[in-house]
């Protein structure tokens, strides 16, 4: 398969595109600063757990990308934005009855996009597509089972 | 004054600067990313508050800057981080009891650094020094009084 642009309206069943296109904002400091605010819902606070801010340095995966596993995390969401405007992947699946393998859809960031997946929805963990890729995460910090992993009864190959 | 260059030891009175130099990090996903922990103490949820994720845009303003008003969040912590790898300036001041002029420090980001103030520390709002500079702003989302400003006796000029 090959990955769909992100935009909101198709990555709402899977949580929030990070992005300022299309979005309200106002005029702060002085009239130097535009503020989008509120991009995504930071869930994050089930059996104590708080916000943590982290950075993610990631090297490219072997292309074209085979999608064997994916993760969940029952306790809380996960935001991914990138540092260096840098394109990457984004891949998730969609709950239903079907061979998971049906329910994958991947989306391309454009760089300025970043994402917060929901709580308990199925993606692929980080897939950058240039070295040393940095991003910035935010997520649950404390105890807790928080990762589920599943792996596909087929895999599925995503070409950019 | 001119600012100096922004390190962990030079800014541990105010609060994080959230960077990989120098950190422990450990290799997750399959070998292909490093991840740096929880480099930011995120202080937001007094009164009912909630960790909300916000892209700030902003345009350099006039140079050399003149402070003239500091401001504090007496309620939350609240990070920047550029997302473009833009240097930027992080003005703070000191607590204290000689006039607030003498207590400004000034850094300058590399660009590959954020920083979170803490709680009560009186910094300058937001200053890029390139245009439509982008920052993630992690900050708090919520009702209360969390923004006081101070009105420097006499103000402070930051050179590059």
């Amino acid at each position: 398969m090959k990955p769909e642009a992100l935009t909101s309206a198709a990555f709402a069943p899977f949580g929030d595109v990070i992005e300022t296109d299309g979005r309200e904002s106002r005029l702060i400091n002085d009239g130097t600063c535009l503020r989008f605010d509120d991009l995504a819902q930071i869930d994050v606070l089930e059996q104590g757990g708080r916000p943590g801010l982290s950075i993610f340095a990631a090297d490219p995966r072997p292309s074209p990308l085979r999608v064997r596993v994916l993760e969940r995390h029952p306790l809380a969401s996960q935001a991914f934005i990138p540092l260096q405007s840098q394109p990457f992947l984004v891949i998730v699946a969609e709950e239903g009855r079907t061979p998971v393998a049906e329910r994958v859809r991947a989306y391309l960031s454009s760089g300025r996009q970043g994402v917060n997946y929901r709580r308990n929805v199925w993606h692929h963990p980080l897939i950058a597509l240039t070295p040393d890729a940095r991003f910035l995460v935010v997520d649950r910090i404390g105890a807790g089972e928080n990762c589920e992993e599943c792996v596909l009864e087929q895999s599925v190959v995503v070409e950019l």
